[in-house]
C-alpha cells in the first residue's frame, strides 16, 4: 500500500505538478490526478480514437476556448455534443454575447428586460435574431437531402466566418461533430421556424451508422472524455454495446449522483457490465463542476504534452 | 406569516393528509406538499394541456406502472420521453425482465454473466434478442416515409400486444409520445442494425412542429410535470420559448444541482426569464429521487381526485 | 433473482403498502422500502437498544412532532442531537415561533427586519430573548457541578412546562439525550453570555462514558436510526469502535454525498470496516431529504406497529 | 455587463492566471476565481483576523500539508477544527500512516484485516495503539484543571515531536486551535478510556468565551475560510451572532446542498440575515470537493502573495 501524499505548493508550483501530487492523495484530488494521467495516456496512444462528449452549458460558461484548443491540438477525434452547445457556439459566431450575471436575481425582471438566464450567465434574447440572420444564408445553400447531424454540422461549420467557433474549427480539421438530439435546441427551433420542416431533413439514425463505423474499426482502440452526461455520454457509450470492442480509456466529469439511477450520474464502472468500458480499461469518475476541473486538466496536459 | 406545522401521523394517516401537512412545513417536505397541490390544480383545470417529461431509468426502476396509471386516467395529455425508457418499455412488452440487483458489485463478473447493470437493477443482455424479435414484424409493417418520432411510436404502440405497455396505453388513448432523441437508445441501435437506415426515416424536426402546434393553441393553457431533466425537459420548455404562451403550472422532481449550470438541474424559476414559465405560474422544484417522490404523489392525487 | 415490482396505487392505498411495494422496486424507492422494514424489525426486537441521531434543522422544518411521537412510543431509547435542534426546541417551548418563509429572498432586507433565515424557514431574532427569559429561572436552579450534556439536558427537560418539547418528553420518559457539541449552538452562547462560564460545567467526556455504558451492555443488541450526519452520527458510530459489539440494525437518511470523504456522507457499509456496523447487520442508506422521507416512514411504522 | 471570458491555457499557464481567467467565466469557475481574490484580499488586510474552519477527513486525504503551510505563512489566525482531524493529525505525529485505498471494496474483508476505510483512504486499526502510546506521556504531564479545548490542544501541540503536525505548528506559532466537539472523536475516546474522565476536564463553554473575545475585538475586522461545514463552520459563524461585528470576508468550499436546510449546506448569503456575514462583505460559496479546490487555491495564493 502506498502512503497518502501530503500536498505542498509554492509560488512556482505548476498545474501538472499539483495534478501529480493529487494522484497520491485521496478523494476528489486523487480522481482528478488520475484523470490527468488517463487523458495523457489516451492522447499519447497513437492507435486511440479519442471521443469527447459535451453536455451542460459549457459554451456560455466560458469553456468554448478550451474545447476549441483540444480540437486544434487533435486531442479529440470525434465530438458528440448537445444542440444547446451548438446553438450557443453559433450565437457567438454570429456576434451574440454571453455576459456575466448573477444567480440570485428576480427572473421576472430579467424577463421584462428580455434577458435569458443560464444560472449566473445572462444572454440577451436578441441573440436569436443574430442566430436567425446568420443561419439564413447558410441554410439556403445546404442540400435538401436527408443528412446525419454530422454532415449537417460539417456543412454549417465550413460556412462559419468567425474563427473562435467549435463548428468551424472542427470542420476545418475534419473532426466529425455528432449532435444526436439536434431538434432539442434553439438551433432545432430555428430550423423548424425559419427553414421549415420541408427544407432540412436530418436523420439521426445516420449518425449511429457513421459513429459505429468509426468506433468498431478493428485497427484502433477507443477512449472517451465525458463532460457532463445526457445524450452525448449515452450515444458514445451505446456505440460499444453490441461491439466486441470497448473503451480502453475513459474519464468522466460530472456533478450528478449515481444513486437515483439515471445514466448521467452512472459510474463508469457500471459500463463494464454492459461491455461499454473494457475490463482492463483505465477509467475514473471525477465528481466536480466541469468548469473547475477542465481548465486545470487542460493546462496540465499542455505542460505534459508540449514538445 | 404562517407558523410551521409540526407534522404528526397515526396508524390511519393517509398519503394525501401527509402531503397536506408537509405543505405547512419547511424544506423538501414543503416543496413536495406544494407539488401535490399544483398537480391537483393542473389536473382539475379543464383548459390545461398537461405535458409530462420522463428521463432517467424510470421503467427499469418500477415506475412504469405509475406512468401507465397517469396515462389511463388522462392526467397526461402529451408525453415526452427518453429513448432509453421507450426501449425498456418495449423490452418488457416483448417478455424481457428487469431484476432487483445490487449496486456494490463486481461489474467484471456481471459482464461475464451477460448481465447489464442499471445502478441496483439487473437486466440480462439477452433481452435485446427479445427486443429484436418483437420489433421485427412490427417494423416490417411500418410505412417507409419520413415520420416524426411521435408518429413512429404511435405506429409501434398500436401493434404492441402486452397491456402493461406505455406505448400501447398511450396509443390506445390517443396520447402523443415524443422522443426527440430516439436515436440515442437501444431502440435506435436496433433500428439501425436491423431495419437499416434505409427503412426508417425519423425526422425530429417534425416533432417540434407537432409539439408546437399543441403547445401554442390559443384556447388552452399549458402545464408540465418534469420527471428528471435531459432532453424531455428541455424539449417541452423550449416549445414555449418564442410563444406568447408560457407554462401556467410546473412541477419538477430532480436530484441534479443548479450550480453547475446545466439545464437538467436548472430551477423552474430560471425558466421565467426565458418566458418558458409564466410570471404568475404555480411552480415548484422538488429535490428528490423520483422513485421516492412519485409513488406518494400519485397515491395522494388518487385520494384527492377520486370521484 | 426477483423481478422488479411495477408500483401501483389507488385512492385507498396506504403508506405502508406503498413502502412495501417500493421494497420491490429499484433505486431510492427500494432503499426507502427496506428502511421501513429495518426500522420495524429494530422496534420489534425487544433486546435492541434503539439509538436515534438528529442533525440538520429538523425542528424548524416541522419534524419536531415526529421526533416527539417516536420518543412517546418508545421507538427511541437514546437520542443524540445537535445543539441547534435543542436550541430550536427550547425556543418553541418558551413561546418562540418558526414561520414559513422563502429561500429566494434578499437577506439584507431580512437582516433589517431582524428575521433569521434557515433556508425557507424564517425566525424572528427576538426568539432569543424568549430563550434567555425562559432559561434564566431554570439555570438558576441547576447544580453547579460538572455534568454530562445528558444530565444537563435532563435537568432542563424536567423543568420545561410546554408539552410539545423534545427535552420534556424525553425527560418524562427517561430517555437520555446526548448533545456532544452543546457549546456549538445558540444554547451554548446563552450559557456563556447569561449564566457565565463559572456557573455551568459541562464535560462531554462524561457523555462518552455514559453512552458507552449503554452501548456496550452485554445483554442487548444495538440499532441506530441516523437523521443527517454530523456529530450525532459520529458519536453513536464511534461508541462501537473499540467494542466487540456492533450495530445490528442501521438506517441513515442523508443528502450528503460519499465521494468527498466526510463522515456525514459516508455509507453505512464503510462502517463495517471499522467494526461499527455488524458484518451481518441489516442496514440501508436512504439518499433523501429527511423532511420528505421521515413523515412517510413514521406513518408507515404506525400502520405496521399499531396494536 | 461583462462578457464571459473564454478560458485559454498553454504549457506555461500558471495557477494564478487560470484562477484569474476563471473569475471572468461562469458557474463554478467564476466562484473559484472569486474565492482566490477574496482570500488574497483577506490575507493582505492587516486588520483582518483570519479564521479557518476544517471539517471532513482532510488530514487523511492529504490536505494536512496545505493546512500547515497556511499556518506557517500566517494566513490563518484562528483554526477551528473537528476532533477527527485532530485525531488523524496526532496519529500521523505518532508514526501512524494513512494509505491509498479503494472505495469499491468488500468492507467485511477490510474488517477482517483490521483496516479502517475512509472513503478511498485506508488506515490500519493499529494506529490507535500508536495514538495511545504517544498520548500517554503527554496526558500525564497536563494540569488537572478545567480547560478549553484550545488550551488543551495547545498543551499537546507544545509536546509533539514530529514537525509535520498541525497541532505543533499552531502551538509554535501561537495560533489558537478550537475543537468545540472534541469528545466526538478518536481522541475523545482515548481521553475517556485511557486518561479517565477524572483526569481531563475540557469545558467547551470556555472555548466560546475565548473565541468571542477574539472575534468581538473592536480594532479588527473578521474573515473566514470555511472548509466543509459541521461544527467548525457553525462555531465561527455563531460567534458573530450577538455581536455588532460581522465577517467582512468569507469563502466556503462544500459539496453539501442548501435545499435540505442544514447549516453545512447553507449559503453564506443566508448568513447575512443572521448578522453573521456583513451586508457589504465579500463572500462566495464554492461548490466543490475541497481536495480539488484547495490545492489550486493555495498554489495560486502562493504565486500572488510571494515577496
Amino acid at each position: 500500500m502506498k502512503k497518502i501524499t501530503q500536498i505542498s505548493t509554492n509560488a512556482k508550483t505548476g498545474v501538472s505538478d499539483i495534478l501529480r501530487q493529487m494522484e497520491g492523495a485521496g478523494f476528489g484530488a486523487k480522481r482528478l490526478g488520475i484523470a490527468a494521467n488517463i487523458l495523457e495516456n489516451m492522447i499519447r496512444d497513437k492507435k486511440c480514437t479519442k471521443f469527447m462528449t459535451v453536455a451542460g452549458a459549457l459554451v456560455p460558461a466560458g469553456m468554448k476556448g478550451l474545447i476549441i484548443e483540444m480540437l486544434e491540438k487533435k486531442w479529440v477525434d470525434v465530438l458528440v455534443i448537445t444542440g444547446a452547445n451548438v446553438t450557443h457556439d453559433l450565437i457567438e459566431s454570429f456576434g451574440g454575447r454571453h455576459e456575466q450575471g448573477n444567480s440570485s436575481v428576480d427572473d421576472k425582471k430579467l424577463f421584462d428586460k428580455k434577458i435569458d438566464r443560464i444560472y449566473d450567465v445572462f444572454m440577451p434574447n436578441s441573440v436569436y435574431e443574430k442566430l436567425e440572420d446568420g443561419l439564413a444564408p447558410i441554410l439556403a445553400e445546404l442540400p435538401k437531402k436527408e443528412m446525419s447531424s454530422r454532415e449537417f454540422l460539417f456543412e454549417i461549420g465550413m460556412r462559419i466566418k468567425a474563427d473562435d467557433s467549435i463548428l468551424k474549427v472542427a470542420a476545418k480539421n475534419n473532426i466529425p461533430i455528432f449532435c444526436p438530439a439536434i431538434a432539442d435546441s434553439g438551433l432545432g427551433l430555428q430550423l423548424f421556424t425559419r427553414a421549415g420542416v420541408d427544407a432540412i431533413h436530418i436523420n439521426n439514425l445516420l449518425d449511429i451508422k457513421e459513429l459505429v463505423e468509426i468506433a468498431w474499426n478493428d485497427e484502433t482502440v477507443n477512449g472517451v472524455f465525458i463532460l457532463g452526461g445526457g445524450v452525448p455520454k449515452n450515444f458514445v457509450m451505446q456505440a460499444m454495446q453490441f461491439s466486441p470492442k470497448t473503451h480502453r480509456y475513459a474519464v468522466q466529469i460530472t456533478m450528478d449522483r449515481p444513486e437515483p439511477g439515471g445514466l448521467s450520474g452512472a459510474t463508469l464502472q457500471e459500463g463494464i457490465s454492459w461491455g461499454k468500458i473494457g475490463k482492463n480499461a483505465e477509467y475514473v469518475d471525477v465528481i466536480c463542476d466541469i468548469t473547475i476541473a477542465l481548465p486545470f486538466l487542460i493546462a496540465g496536459l499542455n505542460e505534459r504534452l508540449k514538445e
